[in-house]
């Protein structure tokens, strides 16, 4: 790496030359190898799919370790009643049987992870779990709810973060873990059609084989359903390179509440014909119709990966070293997050993990994908140089071999684990212009003093979208009432979001009108009404109740 | 250029090498200087924009040369029954020129532009043209004509290509031509807030002084709207590299049929706050409500810009070139069009543009946009090698200054506006698998031997898109009955679209079933009813009459 004179040499005693890096694959890398991840839970059940099988020595729930706490009913700790949707019966059990042979789950044991969200806050008490493989089985299943009245709870990979994936009651939980299975991949194109509940990194792992990437990837890539993805309209890591799924999703096939199937399910890259109906199940959460299939748009794989992880003395300067690689990475920029110390203290304290890179009150993660390794190294040298010697970062390392880019990833990616072994976890999801991203953070942290264990900030600041934690030994009403409204209210003010990527789900949902204008809720309350009469898919989750 | 030892020497005659044509700006171009093009049309009215007073000198309809035809009335021609919307009385135009003083046109001469389309292949004969400059007024119109039973036919540059821009009968034009204000941009984000008429080419000119370009770009910049654009869901140029506005319009307002406006106009890249009403009114066509305002996301400009202009040897080395340019120039691959020799003659005969490489059956047209222009020239420069020394490509050229890039751009861009003069010009806009994409215009061009003048092809290669186009002396059933269904029945079986990117308007609305399931479309006629339940808003427009 060339190293301008300039350049205070103080700052470079852990930057590792690119081309070192590249020559000497069997040197340790600066964090410890990969743990089992999110990814470690799977379906209790076996799995149909061609590649469960590597993966059925993984069975059970959150494998890595974690505090064991009872989590409160949903419908006691918020004091929600229930709509009057009949209760399962016998004779509902027996029908499922008949239609779902041997994948109809009433055990209380192992209904209990599908009952309780990934951070353990809500809690409903379904009593029976359905195991569809097709779609024609769902719709079985949604004409036979939407006739007898039974509210359904759809469920991919239960990786959500807003309660949106578990019954609040007793809703029947329709899970799409056995339909898994690929139906196309069109190696011209790069589109990829698949049943919804392949497992994104599944389906990563399957177009990269191909010279592909999906455009989607977040932490919990290991265990979220592609259905569940798209029904969330899921942001994650590389969006900031390849847009939204509104985009690159191309086709969806979808069962309506009653039962109905509706075939959207295009593979063309380009389609004017009509109203783009698949728009509105896109990010829609279950509420407008169960999605069974889904169609996408795969990127080339880049052939060149870089990764420099950096130090920043001050939010100003995180900032200003996001104009300036955007300016000098340009069309190899892949992604841009921000985590603030507090961040990797959890990450060090609870999973072990410990940062190649210490002593800066931030950090940044700069990931570069392109198709030719030495103008990608160019480009990041220079840039590099630039961010040191105009004391933007002050400290770093680069990686370009794929085991010390997931090390590094995984400093980033498993702060949301880190945080669930802090305590019980306050979680938001902001949009925000870019220059007020951190002042949430500070301003939260100042507003709860002690009564927070923890106040963190990171998340993808090249989408202007911040994820601010707060941790606390346990749930707390009251601590609850600092925070909210505060942190909506603080964000409105701001014309920003209060749900980026993770949705409304049951604990936003009240909060909409922070985000959305009356009339604009009132209409998505008129499309519920027109897909979902009887209200019966995903009750309680994602519009406000009682307006 | 390097060029390697293997390369036929004699393909080389003509190429420019990049850096001679860098350094000698004074050479003469390859092209004759670009000449005026669609966006020579502005409103006949005086236009408050800023940027306006350049373009008034070119006021006219049509101002490059084309024969006059007497367009018949599209309810003749095509035999469509009146609704039963009440007719504009003298007491309609009063209330109009109270709220819109001085906005408000009734005469016959002035409104005969807009109702007839670009291509002139229909018209309408609407006697009054309305020009409102705010939300507000738009509101007011649209809530007088609600209560009255009015129709509406909302019109941006009217450059749309299935005649869903002008009346059929006498709606009355809502034109957009007056909300030509930018409310804001932001240079950070790179996102811009503007109402719905600004004229695309002049938003690109404003976004790129501050260093960013607008995600789109198609042949009728200099004339259409930013709102007609997303209102058609237009595709464009741009769209294998920015992605299609589903992606990129991050928020809109929009007034419903009722008068009543929707404020979705957000400035996020990211909020996953409810439904995303926004996208059921992309590309709607006007049928739902009139776009008044648009949040869009503009990307960097691109610090280079190269251009290359092959010809090849057959439809099967255009694919092979895709498929080398795409691997080889990765990221900075920005456009991939391609033309049949067919539409080459058309430009020449009719506009006096000459290409600088000739003799080929195929030529394609290949864009890169990076950020480094060394790297980019080197990745073109391999490429280009590449595709000679294999045969991909028989001859060529590149261009990298503004004007030269310009001048090749408008080879492929004025396409259409040749076809025009042509005489009477059938037009299809088809999405296939790229592979069958050209076997369409070899049938259609079998089956209908002399019948047709010109059966041609050309298109967005990148995204699958085919431009088929049919010209005649003049318009006949007959022709037209041999085209149709048969083209859509050939798309169909590939499960291609029947209109990729133009919508389906008044032209194609009737086809929609060939490339939409039966309960998709009912599902669309549901939309339609509860947000027009009186069907005023473009009536006669994209979904299928009588079904």
């Amino acid at each position: 790496m060339g190293v301008s004179s300039a350049a205070p040499r103080s700052a470079w005693h852990r930057w590792a030359s690119l081309s070192c890096l590249k020559s000497s694959p069997g040197r340790v890398p600066p964090c410890a190898p990969v743990p089992l991840q999110r990814g470690n839970r799977v379906p209790a059940l076996g799995v149909c799919s061609p590649w469960a099988a590597g993966f059925r020595a993984l069975r059970g729930f959150h494998a890595a370790p974690r505090r064991r706490r009872e989590v409160a009913l949903t419908s006691e700790r918020f004091g929600v009643r229930r709509l009057p949707f009949a209760r399962v019966g016998d004779r509902d059990v027996a029908f499922f049987e008949r239609v779902l042979p041997g994948r109809v789950v009433t055990d209380p044991e192992e209904l209990k992870p599908f009952n309780v969200d990934w951070l353990q806050s809500v809690r409903g008490c379904s009593q029976l779990m359905l195991k569809p493989q097709t779609t024609a089985e769902v719709s079985q299943i949604l004409r036979y709810c939407y006739e007898r009245n039974l509210a359904v709870n759809p469920q991919g990979g239960n990786t959500g973060l807003v309660g949106g994936s578990v019954p609040v009651f007793d809703e029947i939980i329709l899970s799409t873990a056995l339909m898994n299975q690929i139906i196309s991949f069109d190696k011209v194109s790069g589109i990829l059609v698949c049943q919804a509940g392949c497992i994104l990194e599944k389906l990563n792992e399957y177009v990269e084989e191909q010279g592909f990437v999906m455009p989607l990837d977040l932490g919990a890539k290991g265990s979220c359903h592609i259905g569940g993805n798209v029904a969330t309209n899921a942001g994650g890591l590389r969006l900031l390179r390849y847009g939204s799924l509104r985009g690159t999703v191309l086709g969806l096939e979808v069962v309506l509440a009653d039962g109905s199937a509706l075939d959207c399910l295009a593979s063309l890259r380009k389609d004017n014909t009509g109203y783009d109906l698949k728009q509105l199940f896109i990010g829609s959460e279950g509420t407008l119709g169960v999605i069974t299939a889904v169609s996408i748009l795969c990127p080339q794989k880049p052939k060149a990966v870089n990764l420099a992880f950096l130090g920043c003395q001050s939010f100003t300067k995180v900032l200003e070293t996001f104009t300036t690689c955007r300016a000098m990475l340009g069309e190899i920029l892949s992604a841009y997050e921000f985590m603030d110390e507090k961040c990797m203290e959890l990450v060090e304290r609870h999973l072990k993990l410990s940062s190649p890179v210490t002593g800066s009150p931030f950090y940044v993660l700069i990931e570069t994908s392109g198709s030719n390794s030495t103008h990608d190294e160019e480009k990041l040298n220079s840039f590099l140089e630039q961010a040191m010697t105009s004391g933007l970062a002050t400290d770093g390392t680069v990686a370009t071999d794929d085991k010390k880019i997931k090390a590094l990833w995984s400093l980033r990616e498993r702060i949301t684990e880190a945080l669930t072994h802090d305590g019980y976890v306050y979680k938001y999801d902001i949009s925000l212009p870019v220059g007020k991203l951190y002042d949430l953070v500070t301003d939260t942290r100042a507003r709860l003093g002690p009564r927070a264990k923890n106040v963190v900030g990171y998340g993808h600041l090249g989408d202007g979208n911040l994820h601010l934690n707060i941790t606390a030994e346990s749930y707390s009403h009251s601590l609850l009432e600092a925070i909210e409204p505060f942190v909506y209210e603080w964000t409105a003010r701001c014309n920003g979001s209060i749900s980026a990527e993770h949705g409304l789900g049951f604990k936003k949902k009240q909060f909409i009108a922070y985000s959305k204008a009356k009339e604009a809720v009132l209409l998505m309350q008129r499309f519920k009404a027109m897909l979902d009469p009887k209200g019966i898919l995903n009750p309680y989750k994602m519009l406000p109740s009682g307006s």
